[in-house]
């Protein structure tokens, strides 16, 4: 019998697979060699095809694929309960002047490493970034060893990234230059939004995106009034807007999307375009809740975000992907919609596939790139078990996470975090809050 | 200057005391002297006035009232992840034959154990239970050292435990006698609902509360559905009802209470009558969601509750109060409702008002009993800091509480159980779980 090398095995846990067929394997093993996964399946028979050099054998532990945090702003960990309960103007109006004031490159780098030190903690292995200073972000990703999805920001004024309108094409196809067919940098463009983006300037985001193939993000129908703004402005609300832009497709990701008509829904459907859902920043800025069922039933992908910490105020799936299966059901008084294994589909392959990354992460295959994490069982409050899946969306948390694999690398082991020094990620952060003030 | 004696005195934190003037002390003291708070203020005048046995040094650290769980099954963790994402009526069924089959003596003690464990472990102080066996589940609080509010639940048919309608009075009589101004367990008298509890049930139920004066516990309101049924039945709502028979009272709790008109909210709050909002269960199961700002607003007391582990499925009040104060503001596109401060008191003070409890526990003053917990303020999700309570409404979690005093004696200590066997607990439920089987 054929024997694949291996780097890891890791042997022994319940392997939710999330693939297509939803595999699970009460007993079950994956092995990792390098960055890829090389086999998956039940203990014993993976165990007999492959040769690793390191078995971790496990139990009472859930191998899953990582979550895919789908939006967020993760340097905003800086601003995380600086201006809460406050109506959205106020909260704009504070944040915005926070951000123009302290978003230099260095209190970036600090709270970029806080929010990668969270996110691997509560066992996400990818995020997508919407921020200034993409440069510094993606350095620091890179010194982690962190999946990440980013990409040039287009808005009309110059931000506290000092980049000018005059050099903003060179500076972003510099980036997607350097990081086209990178193993952990997955490029974008993104537009902050249609009613903070003038037209001329989507256009050029649009055709950059479409130029090196990459996905376009921009924020769509997340508040009421911004659906006002821009109907005013250009006579059709932003879903409108951007199909006759011709920017809705397959690589599109539209962040929110909680103000939906019937016939926006089916055309999301149709083009392709992705949602993602960040129920918690919608729920704590008061924009509302997304048509999550509506959106499932007519085909449109969903994936799960966070948004960034000012608004939510973690960076913590586990939280969202609770309040996605709970907040739906309650809203439409229907106990059945968004069971748990749908919820955690939009956490894993749908995030995947909201950024293009569906054929490397977002389940458990053979070929795929070895993002994973192990969750243990044994807790408290994880007993007695009846059901996995449902332990892991309505009672698990981002504690029970023992071990993060990304790219085929420990990034945590047994609670400890192994790429970032948290007590100094702490410090760092404390000292940027220092000179921050509020 | 007198020197009052104390056993201990917890040094240097941050004092969220939650009082009627919501006294906060940036580096402040509390001390305890046998069950009671002796002295609570800043740290310099606290340390000048008393003399402690034992002195306890804390930094990063937020010490405030214990959390207050005002409605609850607790017993109901043997059947935690059982029946999920299945309509209401099916998860009655599959509940109800469960209860009938498994809800033994042996079992609710096993279930209790394990439930007071995963509170205390989120810093829960007291819970108000309404279960079978409540003997049972008294008990394994004194042995544990948990404040319990509890009392006879009166129901038309013999349940689990093997009551028989001609013993219930005589056996609810026994249990008020024996915990009469007991120092940890708190009495009430419980009628399930007014839809699957006779007319003469409710009265006999709440003459006997009347008589000992102790709280009337029952669920109303807490969906449609019943809602209806009761008006069929007695041409009136479950509130209404309540009121004409003159149960309606400041020692009234009336649980969930989602579906209320806008009389029926004035008509609770000119009676004094308190509502515990279960806001996870209502939204797993499907009922709604509670007008709680509309409640607040009429001078309504709501407490907050978990409801039992089969609708939750967690006994976790930092999820109820993070879901609290998220749920009402995406519901009502109104980012100001239910501020963060708010939702803090509801879980304290609210919750022990509603359990007739608030001159007793709810906040930090001295005479109070002395149920207060530590968390910790150094975790990467609560850094960095800018406003204590928003921190520990919108991100602090059940394992940032690292210290759990109940009636002055610690049940948790620098995260280790005192007076439960962990292993052993969860030993016990495991081998229950194999008999049920599902």
């Amino acid at each position: 019998m054929k024997q694949p090398e291996a780097d890891l095995l890791i042997l022994g846990g319940t392997v939710l697979t999330l693939d297509a067929k939803n595999h699970i394997y009460e007993e079950g093993a994956v092995a990792v060699a390098g960055e890829h996964i090389v086999a998956v399946g039940p203990a014993e028979s993976v165990a007999e095809q492959v040769r690793a050099r390191e078995v971790l054998e496990v139990s009472d532990t859930v191998i899953m694929p990582g979550l895919v945090n789908a939006h967020s702003h993760v340097a905003m960990t800086l601003f995380r309960g600086l201006a809460d309960d406050m109506p959205l103007e106020a909260w704009l109006d504070r944040i915005w002047a926070m951000e123009l004031a302290h978003a230099t490159a260095a209190n970036v780098r600090a709270g970029t490493a806080l929010a990668l030190a969270e996110l691997i903690r509560g066992g996400t292995t990818t995020v997508s970034d919407m921020y200034w200073h993409r440069d510094v972000t993606t350095e620091v990703a890179l010194e982690v060893g962190f999946r990440l999805h980013n990409g040039p920001v287009f808005l009309d004024f110059v931000g506290p990234d000092g980049i000018r309108p005059e050099n903003r094409v060179q500076l972003a196809r510099e980036y997607l230059e350097r990081y086209r067919d990178h193993p952990l940098i997955a490029c974008s463009v993104q537009a902050h939004s249609t009613y903070s983006v003038p037209r001329a300037l989507l256009e050029q985001c649009w055709a950059l995106g479409e130029e090196y193939g990459v996905t376009f993000v921009t924020h769509a129908a997340e508040s009421a009034a911004e659906v006002a703004t821009v109907q005013e402005c250009y006579g059709r609300t932003p879903v409108e807007l951007l199909d006759d832009l011709g920017m809705l497709g397959p690589r599109t990701l539209l962040a929110h999307g909680v103000h939906l008509r019937d016939d926006e829904i089916a055309l999301l459907a149709e083009r392709g375009t992705s949602i993602v859902h960040c129920p918690e920043s919608n729920l704590k800025l008061g924009s509302g809740v997304a048509r999550v069922p509506d959106l499932l039933g007519a085909g449109v992908n969903v994936g799960l975000g966070t948004d960034g910490a000012a608004s939510n105020n973690d960076l913590d799936m586990w939280g969202e992907l609770r309040t996605a299966a709970l907040l739906h059901k309650g809203v439409r008084q229907a106990p059945t919609v968004l069971p748990a294994r749908q919820v955690l589909r939009m956490a894993t392959l749908g995030s995947a596939r909201a950024l293009g990354l569906h054929d490397e992460i977002g389940s458990l295959e053979v070929g795929k790139r070895a993002d994973l994490i192990l969750v243990d069982l044994d807790g408290l409050h994880l007993t007695p078990r009846y059901d996995v899946e449902s332990h892991l969306v309505y009672a698990a948390g981002k504690h029970d996470v023992r071990s993060v694999l990304v790219n085929g690398r420990f990034l945590m082991r047994d609670g400890a975090l192994l790429t970032l020094d948290e007590a100094e990620v702490k410090a760092r952060v404390r000292a940027a809050r220092a000179g921050i003030g509020g």
